[in-house]
């Protein structure tokens, strides 16, 4: 698996945000690692919704008295690729190892960091200087994947063994994320049900996940079939197309006592309330996505059955971890959200089957030559 | 402490709801403890806002398929009293003990009895002949306190030692549903920051738990300045009376960096909105009251801070018993809730007082004749 | 599945225990279940290495003041079979219901039963005349399952499925036992390496649900080469005989920086240590079994390694249920434990089988006639 | 408090150890803080009885290919000072802060600490050239405090309050470490019984924090009347002098049923033993000293007892800061541990005072000229 040495150039080919939904290339200098960092030769990248958010919003909001919007900013965190090169003090992993990443370094300084909690780093868009805290978000806050290498800390990475192919590797940190927000709800899922609402990626991967952690029924919830079909290929019991019948009405029918467990991953602006009429009391429910504008909630409904609620950024936890394991022992099978592969030359073309969906695209994977 | 023998008539003078907002004064028979339950001897019975609620609306909403709304409901479940009969294989306490009462019993044989987690007991209400799981709620699936005598399982129990006054112990139910709404957030309050928001009596339960237990910085938010001014009574470090400041940038003046938990105790429409801007990424807000009707909530804010929310229903996981512990510790002081007495005869007027605040009252209590 | 009617007779035949490393076979009544209690058909049971010693040397200590020694005690706690009749107020199961038991049955009263550890009640045994609190535990300290009918607490079974034979079954309990153990010592296994000692039926178990809940590796230690190859086939990564290499070396081979659980099932009295030596630091441990004898322990060690130590008595938590739910979803096979089956009526040979491990029996499970 | 500049030689007297039981004052340089540390200039150590044993035997083990013994060691890790310089990206403190600080800094990379287990790093030791993954224990594997100066990372400062004196303040980590043992066996103490063994300054600290937490009763048992008295004046309920009486029937008499909570603070050999028979059913001991040598351990009990054991190394969990908190609020008097205090330049006697208990000295703290 460790091919042995990589040659690294001076410089390299990335793509940067120009304006508003303009992707440039340009010709970077390949970049340093620091101590505790790793230079990675990117073999692919997965583009992500929030990719393309970002590209026609911007990065998300940082830290107040943040840097301004970097015209030269690089995007793409969901990849993967080899160990170029090993920053000083870095012995966990050999030059040529094959690797995937997760978003978040935490700054390791702050109250969120020493718990743990890093994908929560109070310091969050810290590492500019002026500031720098050593706070890193791959992609958001940092250069990303979209380019020939990438500079990663070296708590963001998982080694991928040789039968996990590119393109599945690119998907671990999506099941990472689903596996987070499973992990904050309970560690106990065997014999439970749970609903998901939303046949996205990471709905997707936490229909995955929960069953390969044993819940049963895990019941999916969305409005297309196709990918409610996919939900099913990947281990849900039951799908609801909330298009065609009521899902609560639906789910009361499958678990008429309600569920243990709701994770939301659809950001529908009801998903919520919805969630709230499918549970039984002293449920759980996880949010992963959130609607854009504040939407009226049935508070009541949540404090008289005693709710907890999550709210989850990220793959915190070292969730990524666990989730390359399952995929690794085949438990996961991520290769079925995988649907076109372009090389990482056609990026606007990628992100254009992306964002439209085109041929029915779930995960578009980009490229470098090897 | 334990008196001794206490005389049992065959009958007694309990109020009892009769139409929308009238209590009427009847005599019953005094009803003979069970296996695992006792007789109570009731001495002081506090009056709730949800006693207020019952009375003009009837008892919430039971499990499905429950009883009809019963005309000869006795309400009140803030009591305390003496254990005047024993059921079979009762030991754990003695004819004469003095007591105070939590309001669940869960069934002890539902999912979440057996979690431990009973006051959101999955056979809520289910103790009614037709359907008798075992599960009560003093004075709203059960009768209550505003009567000679009642029934309680011997769980709802804790012992009140002498230098606790009747009227003091009566709050106990009212600190342990604040501490319980701190334990679900946390155990570790040490040195960590906490608004409270609503200075109601779970609320000002709420300011003295959590100093108790070592937060510093506990802030307490409301709009009402002897509320808040009986908040620094009971340890609240800083008071913002919201009609005055907005209480965003006054906790963020307090406490620059948000703070570690929010506990919202007003049901204001905006107060969780107004909490999720309080506070730090990672931070933990409790529910312990909530809006009459669906309020926009800002769900953004909940995921991209990773918080995660907890609403609560009762006085749970036996924190009665560690709220009773730290007022019989002195660690917390009760009297100053405690603003009126009246004798049990004049329950209607006790009412009125508690309901329209007469007099500044907060918590009223009518007391039988020893 | 349900069955319908089941015949119940006035009385029953039971083995009973007779004086030392004697069983008896009587007439007894077939007795009626109370409140919250099921009257089940037995159709199955395995006899477990604590029924041996149950028979040799009577029930183990009960709470201080107990009952004496019961010769008319019927032992089996691994037994399944189907509801014959309903106590008052039961309604999660129908008769003819196929159901596995669980041994424990909390008093519902405690502390610790208030939390949920019912299998750590502190009114263990306390369910005879004149200290009934309603604690029972079958085989151990009420009539168990070498009988043709048992009575059960409801919170004491689980649903049976259909495609699940009576024999695996009775193993159930052996799974959730498993399962509880690693419960306590965490919920995330995933990804993680795990070493057990000891196969036999517990740890054999353990590796099943290590295995299913995504631990890797499962390294399996032991001294009998046939009980490691049935690890293998339960999903042991490696097995190691102890007695032809040393356990320490081997595992550290396999995993050079020390795993993160060890759960210990073999009661050798040196198995503490060299789980120490085995693990990382900040691993955790779980006894599940223990030596005869106090041993030295070398306690620096944990210290010095921050090591968590779980020592577990029974199968708490409602493992049982979930455990059920793995093997229903063929998450787990326990087929390969069980080695022999005998009529009800050759109790003493089938103890004889076991004890003797003759013709390498492993589990001996008993079946009334249906 | 921020005294504002302090003037920073170019080198500084530091006590080195010398041979075995030899401590030499050697002139070195004053150290360069670098990214993420802070030079501290220092005010005051407290020695503690480990640096009693590292004077005697040398460091404990470091991690396995570490460094040889070094000659030029300067020991020292209960000390508190004034921030001095800060390095590169440090905001968090001021120049002139008064801090105190705790002993570990863990690597941030390892599995360990990125799950928030510093204290139970990985990479214990790995902070030397060859192998820096910047590991760093105060006073153990990097040099301490018995000096003018000594650098510290970020993660191990806490402010000090003015209205804390510099004697005090050496004793917040004490108090820290005590905590964390409290956090690791429950989060909830209020009116929980726990004993703890051993009136070391642990133990002592021990009784502060857990009562300071609720905790009731609090029991301390030692053999040695004068440092029962002080547990007594630091909030301890009931002493026990187990040179005359029982320790065992004595903690029943005060707590019948058995205590919820026992914290080893004395490392005797017995103790654990004694533990388990101090206990109920279901309670949690923490081991936060060890006896040199290993010890007959009755597993059996903690087994049939379902025990969780908790062994602890360091103040983790960020312990620390939460104890300066009470210490800061008053909750926990610290004063009465501090019994002697000698200047920076008398460090033999100081120690001679301390090992031999000279003038009944608990906790001797040396202090630099300001």
């Amino acid at each position: 698996m460790s091919a042995g040495k990589i040659e690294i150039p001076k410089t390299m080919t990335a793509w940067v945000l120009g304006g508003v939904d303009e992707l440039l290339k340009v010709e970077k200098p390949v970049p340093e690692p620091g101590p505790a960092q790793v230079l990675v030769k990117i073999d692919a990248v997965a583009i992500c919704g929030t990719d393309i958010e970002v590209l026609l919003h911007g990065p998300p909001a940082l830290i107040e008295g943040g840097p301004p919007f970097n015209k030269n900013f690089t995007m793409g965190h969901e990849y993967m690729g080899r160990v170029a090169k090993l920053g000083p003090g870095v012995d966990a992993f050999k030059v040529g190892d094959r690797v995937s990443v997760e978003i978040h370094a935490g700054c390791g300084q702050c109250e969120r960091c020493r718990e743990g909690m890093y994908t929560s780093c109070l310091n969050y868009g810290a590492n500019y200087p002026g500031n720098d805290k050593g706070h890193r978000a791959n992609g958001f806050t940092t250069d990303g994947g979209f380019a020939e290498f990438a500079i990663n800390h070296v708590n963001t990475l998982a080694h991928v063994p040789d039968h996990i192919s590119d393109e599945e590797a690119t998907l671990i940190v999506t099941a990472g994320t689903a596996m987070y927000g499973l992990d904050v709800m309970s560690g106990l899922y065997a014999g439970k049900s749970i609903v998901i609402i939303g046949p996205g990626p990471i709905g997707l991967m936490a229909v995955a996940v929960a069953k390969a952690l044993g819940a049963d029924p895990v019941i999916l919830t969305g409005t297309r079939d196709d990918r409610l079909e996919m939900g099913k290929k990947l281990g849900a019991d039951y799908v609801i197309n909330a298009k065609k019948e009521d899902p609560i009405q639906a789910v009361k029918k499958i678990y008429p006592k309600g569920v243990h467990y709701v994770m939301e991953c659809s950001g529908a602006t009801n998903a919520l309330n919805e969630a709230t009429q499918m549970i039984q009391r002293g449920a759980r429910i996880c949010l992963a996505a959130f609607p854009g504008e504040p939407y009226p909630v049935d508070l009541a409904y949540l404090v008289r059955n005693n709710v907890y609620m999550y709210a989850i950024r990220g793959e915190g936890n070292s969730a990524t971890h666990r989730a390359a394991s399952l995929i690794s022992q085949k438990r996961i099978n991520v290769k079925p959200l995988h649907t076109h592969t372009f090389p990482m030359d056609e990026l606007p073309k990628a992100f254009k089957y992306a964002r439209e969906r085109i041929d029915n695209a779930l995960k578009v994977v980009v490229v470098n030559k090897k």
